[in-house]
């Protein structure tokens, strides 16, 4: 079983890295360089490749380039509170669906039997691309969309995470050892967290839940 | 109506272009800089967009950090003839799905409501990103993941040149005024191309079933 893991270097997608590498042995895992303000996600992510001793990819590509976010462009700020029923304007338009279309061709390329990320719709507030039926669609379409040499086996989604809470999350990641020490969850990047931006509100409050201290303010 | 057009500089995205332009006014063409060995071909689609007078947008990124193929790597040649009921060697993983995803990025940002391109699934040759069953699935992943405020529109994608075999798209293209001179197929990137990789010999049997010199050779 190989396997393709998206790691962001946030508190979900290092949660469904661990789990993966638990469950599966060979693990790849793909980070994405896209030109997000947060770019120190991308140190947390190798610390955690590194950690588990597995290979990490880091795909550069400026989305930038390709679509709008408050997330990538500067000229737009980061929200204190997002409107509740508007589109958020940290959503980055089709962001999931460009990178399972990537780790589609990945798995392709390398052989790989399934791609394993940290999506969630339990608190995805707002974000289509979170959601298991549009998980279900892409992998439709990665499957139509492939050719595998003298197989005819499928590359699933796999979404450990989809139904829990970030409580649920955090428990489960220390259960596999996961030092949250070494995930950023910031949208303005900040190490230690803004504690302000929608993201920092969301983990505030599920280690609040669980009556633990976030070790990211160690 | 917003469309945005798939525009690799080749003779079917080039006539799916001219087909767009006819039947909507408002087009937005998207040409992939990739890393492809035949990088002459944006050239083209640059011309073309000039020509039309379109607002054209040149997408960077480097497909070869993420997936093989003959297409895009110094070190695996371009073969003269494919083996029939194989993988061609010049099958780039998911590609089609990638530009997809990052299309339906573009088309959710700007407010589209298609996306067009030259897919055809007659002299597909085995690549099985271009038939209809997977443009329909990708349809689906990129409406289940994309939002639009105050908007319940569908992002369509369309693809008039599906069924048509090559000399029936030249035909449409110059119809619609398309100057074939201007349009690159050879894997090799030449031009003149050098007639002998697979794209040109297809390339070269669809202009004599018509009984026309291609222009590229003037």
């Amino acid at each position: 079983m190989k396997i393709v893991a998206l790691l962001s270097g946030g508190m979900d997608s290092t949660t469904a890295l661990y789990w993966a590498k638990k469950k599966y042995e060979n693990v790849i895992a793909i980070t994405f360089d896209y030109g997000q303000k947060n770019s120190k996600e991308i140190e947390f992510a190798k610390w955690h490749a590194d950690k588990l001793k597995i290979e990490h990819r880091i795909i550069k590509f400026n989305l930038k380039e390709m679509v709008r976010s408050a997330l990538l462009n500067e000229d737009i700020p980061i929200p204190k509170e997002e409107e509740r029923g508007r589109i958020p304007q940290t959503y980055v338009p089709f962001r999931n669906g460009i990178f399972l279309a990537i780790a589609g061709g990945i798995a392709e390329d390398v052989g790989a039997d399934a791609i394993v990320g940290g999506w969630n719709q339990v608190d995805y507030s707002g974000y289509p691309d979170c959601r298991r039926e549009f998980l279900d669609a892409m992998e439709r379409a990665i499957n139509l969309g492939t050719i595998r040499e003298g197989s005819d086996s499928y590359i699933r989604i796999e979404s450990p995470l989809i139904n829990m809470k970030k409580s649920e999350i955090i428990k489960l990641g220390l259960s596999l050892g996961v030092d949250y020490k070494h995930t950023l969850s910031c949208y303005e990047g900040k190490v230690p967290p803004c504690g302000e931006c929608p993201s920092c509100r969301l983990r505030k409050k599920a280690w609040e839940e669980l009556g633990i201290d976030d070790p990211i303010f160690k």
